[in-house]
């Protein structure tokens, strides 16, 4: 059975690739950071997706990018409710996915995976440098020159199979696959009572995407 | 006055990496990655090089690669005292260098620098295939294609000033510099008593530099 590493934030993004990734008969090896993000109830849903999914293995690897800093979303820096699609928002992460990607990078190495799914794409790029296309392409360049398994075994792929879809599209390709929505989260500025604020960038395009896709969001939201 | 990230192990290479990026009039910024190492000493090392080059700040992340596993400096596996040079040794850490510079670039961002210091070499190199100058142009590539200061700023640049210089060229480089070598840590198999082995692959790479330079190695040697 091919291995598949896949990120896993517990975001309705990565939770699909996963699904694809078991569609397509991969035995996964699920991979979280926690990188010190201000919404931790992302790596209770990662844990979720994990046993949803059977996984042979899930591994949450610590991170403090909060030393780093430089985000909205580590620093205590106003998560933005609206989105300024002309310049990159404050809600990136400096290079997050090349570090993200290249701690996958190591535990394919050390398992024997010659393929990492990321859960990518055109939508939530919204001024993300690290999650274009030409971005994911010159990684997986990256990962064959600098990997022992890269130069002695098989080549290293790095899937980004939502690359090109809408929210919608993913949802409905989710539903196709039976996610269980609920085990989701996207919200950057939860509520204390644990409720999605329906306000950042991230709900607005969560919200948007079950719309288009003629479906209700089963998640709690603060009104 | 320009801003370097150097990623500092406090061994030979990271430590004259640092003493010429001093030279070049760079403000530094010391990188420590403490990633579940077998050999702590380094760290204690990489202190003492922050503080005889005065940088303006040094930051020690933390990153349990031990978790991934996969390497004789992380794992409980035998580091050799032999070097075979047609395979990549098991003293090879997967992605390490990958992890390393995203980690760096990430930084290199947040304090708005375009220069980060390596101290990879083709000596080192024996067999590590993150050391090779085709895997460091392509990092240099992913770091320009990946990060708001590449799209936004000017041009990320990975120096790595020791590539093609052997180890007695970098010695006599760092004595030319001033650099006190009796602060680096080279040994991956340190004694309980805190002396080098003098028998692993990075002890005699810097015993062959060191003679072949003709200065004496300060450091300790069991023996």
């Amino acid at each position: 059975m091919k291995k598949a590493i896949v990120l896993s934030s517990g975001g309705i993004d990565s939770t699909t690739a996963m699904a694809i990734a078991k569609a397509e008969n991969y035995e996964l090896y699920s991979l979280t950071l926690d990188y010190g993000q201000r919404h931790k109830i992302e790596i209770g849903s990662a844990k979720k997706a994990a046993d949803f999914f059977c996984v042979k293995e899930h591994k949450i690897i610590v991170i403090d990018l909060e030393q780093i800093g430089g985000s909205a979303l580590t620093d205590n820096i106003d998560v933005p409710t609206c989105n300024h699609l002309d310049k990159v928002p404050v809600t990136y992460v400096p290079a997050r996915n090349t570090i993200f990607l290249s701690i996958a990078l190591a535990w394919a190495e050390v398992v024997g995976s010659n393929d990492i799914f990321i859960g990518a794409n055109i939508v939530d790029y919204s001024g993300y440098p690290d999650c274009r296309p030409v971005y994911l392409e010159a990684f997986e360049k990256l990962a064959n020159l600098g990997t022992k398994a890269g130069i002695e075994g098989g080549k290293i792929k790095i899937h980004a199979p939502l690359l090109e879809m809408s929210k919608a599209e993913i949802i409905k390709k989710g539903i196709e696959l039976d996610i269980d929505y609920s085990i989701t989260w996207s919200c950057y500025n939860p509520h204390t009572d644990g409720k999605a604020c329906g306000k950042c960038d991230s709900c607005k395009f969560r919200l948007n995407g079950f719309r288009e896709a003629s479906y209700k969001d089963p998640i709690k939201y603060f009104t």
